[in-house]
């Protein structure tokens, strides 16, 4: 008897309807002889429809109030989710996170869970009850609600799945498994079976918004198998989605690159004939941090003139304009002569554990692009990631050669 | 500096704008110098939409479910005007029932309260805080949610305000006060400064549906002062609403007759020639309390004839057809020559504590009702109630007209 962790998202419980299936597929997971712990998210639409209550009172409601409002969205799924249950004959029993409890600290909105009390749990799967636990919420050591901010139900999930030491945590959502890339762009863009956590993370965290990237830390770190799954599959045509666990556990899909991830959502910034001394980098990208705007890729060029250089990296589309202010007001500090500019740009990045040891990855994803006639205007590579910006016009063209040129849409070809 | 615990009703919170004119009103009670504890309702209609989701799923859900979804509509509107406070400069803050704790039994959706912590509450006071508590809701000793009922959150009001002694719980609502009766049937109907439990209690309980009956019961338990006011009047036209409290602070306004409740919705059951002999009125009453049929008002004739006499009780008139059949069903076993039929009644009670030493005002009603040709069905008293049945096409009638007979209008009059 194994026990399993479900998640149900808000598209899952968009209706009565809708959770009235997830009743019976918990029931399937039950009747296969397991014991089933599920947590869900508030009905579609609920979350924006309490916070836009708090929002008709003022546009900065407190975050400790926000947290009381906000955490009802999954009060009430759980408890309608047991109701579909007991209608079916299986018992069943909701609990709000502090019921649990499950234990966050005081960051209100988006609080990190510390620990999680599994006694009432394994209490009530002893008597044959499916637990039901209140997704994205929590529970100050002060008795405060507490919630994990946007997506966070998957990180519930997770965290449940870690303290019950659950065979496996799936995350039911409105897609049927992640993707070699998006399916929208390259049509030809294949179900993956496996993904390592580490790849699950570039891939989320560069555009594919199938599970929050916390949550996906956080299985990595406790080693908990995760599965996204549909919850939309009709009984009998079911697919396994896609398994997201340890790299050795992912040996029978070698692939060199897995998927291919990307994101419209990054503006490049190029600081011209800056001295070329230590610490210079430093000055300028300082302040930018000090402002909370999250700089991602950097380049130096390499020295060619007076000793002067040249300093680009990207910020998220929104920031440009305050990061060029922010550098513009440092350049003289830094050393005459030196300008800024900013532009949007996209990001392409082809991610695989395998490319680890296959250093023609990188020569192969740029001729791919030149023989298409994009050009590179910035790189950054990672052990198993390496990430392009290019100008946005080319975005889809990129990805989808690269898909071609990797062969992506055939399942584990070692390349 | 006194403590006031207020308590805003559905019709009170029923949109952003009300809950920001109830902010208002709570910051003008805190300006006059006072510590305020406020308890709230459900935004009217959400406690109906919240069940209407679950009786989607079925027309019996667990009633621990359903507390479980029902406590979130009091759940929001706590944080709801704890942000409106807070935007006006007020520190506020809310808290569910399981957080203060208030502690009920296991009765779900109709639990009823046993004690209250009041250690968060004076430690916010403290702080300068007004403090907010979610209404009609609970907890169990094993950390389950329950409701109240229907109205619940009076209840909550009244065993806060008697928990932390409070010098008056304020019930604000969509009407002014207590009226001497239904200003819809008679127009010179006038609001009542003061009544006592005992009265409300008796008018409550008979149509006037201001506040719930147990709420009252349990003022009237603890001497909680309870008044009853409008939070729909502005500010500077602001009346004193209507004040319930005991018999000896009501010595200003020495009425015989304090008001005129009503009811349409009761039955007559006649059971005629039924043998006059000990314990066949339990004989016939027995099987219908067993049917759980609440019987109000109980007439059993002096014999007259033969050792048989005729049994007249009243029921609710939902209720009426069970309980003829019930009766009926009995019949062989009271003996023969006995019958019984049912018909729909109306009822008026005069109430007023200063009856009690009065023994002329029965006469004086029973002389008004036939000057309007209104014949009697009925008659039972109480301490400080006469009640009548009477056909219901008179019952305006007889309001009316036993309004002015007492000249209700006019005030504290002594007749």
């Amino acid at each position: 008897m194994a026990l399993i962790v479900q998640k149900y998202g808000g598209t899952s419980m968009g209706s009565i309807e809708r959770i009235e299936k997830v009743a019976e597929r918990v029931i399937r997971t039950v009747k296969a002889g397991n014991d089933v712990v599920v947590t869900v998210s508030a009905m579609s639409g609920e979350t924006n429809r309490l916070i836009a209550l708090a929002n008709d009172i003022t546009n900065k409601p407190s975050p400790r109030e926000l947290d009381v409002i906000m955490a009802t969205g999954e009060q009430v799924s759980t408890a309608l989710l047991a109701i579909a249950l007991e209608k079916r004959g299986q018992a069943a029993v909701s609990y709000a996170g502090w019921q649990i409890a499950i234990h966050t600290d005081n960051v209100h909105t988006k609080a990190r869970i510390k620990s999680i009390d599994d006694q009432k749990i394994f209490t009530q799967l002893k008597r044959g009850k499916v637990v039901i636990v209140a997704g994205f919420q929590g529970v100050t050591d002060h008795g405060n609600i507490t919630t994990l901010g946007r997506g966070g139900s998957d990180t519930t999930a997770v965290a449940l799945a870690a303290a019950l030491k659950a065979e496996e945590c799936q995350i039911y959502t409105d897609v049927d498994g992640v993707y070699t890339t998006d399916p929208r762009i390259e049509p030809k863009a294949r179900k993956l079976e496996r993904i390592t956590f580490e790849e699950m993370l570039e891939m989320a965290s560069l555009g594919s918004k199938v599970l929050q990237i916390r949550s996906v830390e956080f299985a990595g770190k406790y080693k908990v198998p995760l599965r996204v799954l549909s919850s939309f599959e009709e009984e009998g045509q079911e697919t396994a989605g896609t398994l997201i666990s340890l790299e050795e556990e992912n040996q029978v899909e070698s692939a060199i690159i897995t998927g291919i991830a990307f994101s419209r959502d990054e503006a490049q910034i190029n600081v011209l004939d800056v001295p070329d001394e230590p610490g210079v980098a430093y000055k300028i990208l300082g302040p930018v941090g000090d402002a909370n705007i999250n700089v991602d890729m950097i380049v130096q060029n390499i020295s060619v003139k007076d000793k002067k250089t040249d300093l680009t990296f990207t910020v998220p589309r929104g920031d440009c304009e305050q990061a060029v202010e922010i550098v513009q007001g440092k350049l003289q500090e830094i050393g005459g002569g030196a300008s800024v500019s900013g532009s949007p740009i996209a990001k392409v990045s082809l991610v695989g554990v395998g490319m680890r040891s296959h250093s023609a990855v990188a020569s192969k994803m740029f001729k791919t692009l030149a023989d298409e006639g994009i050009n590179i205007r910035i790189i950054t590579t990672s052990e198993i990631k390496i990430s392009v910006g290019i100008d946005e016009k080319y975005l889809e063209l990129a990805v989808r050669s690269l898909h071609d040129a990797f062969e992506l849409d055939k399942p584990a070809k070692v390349f």
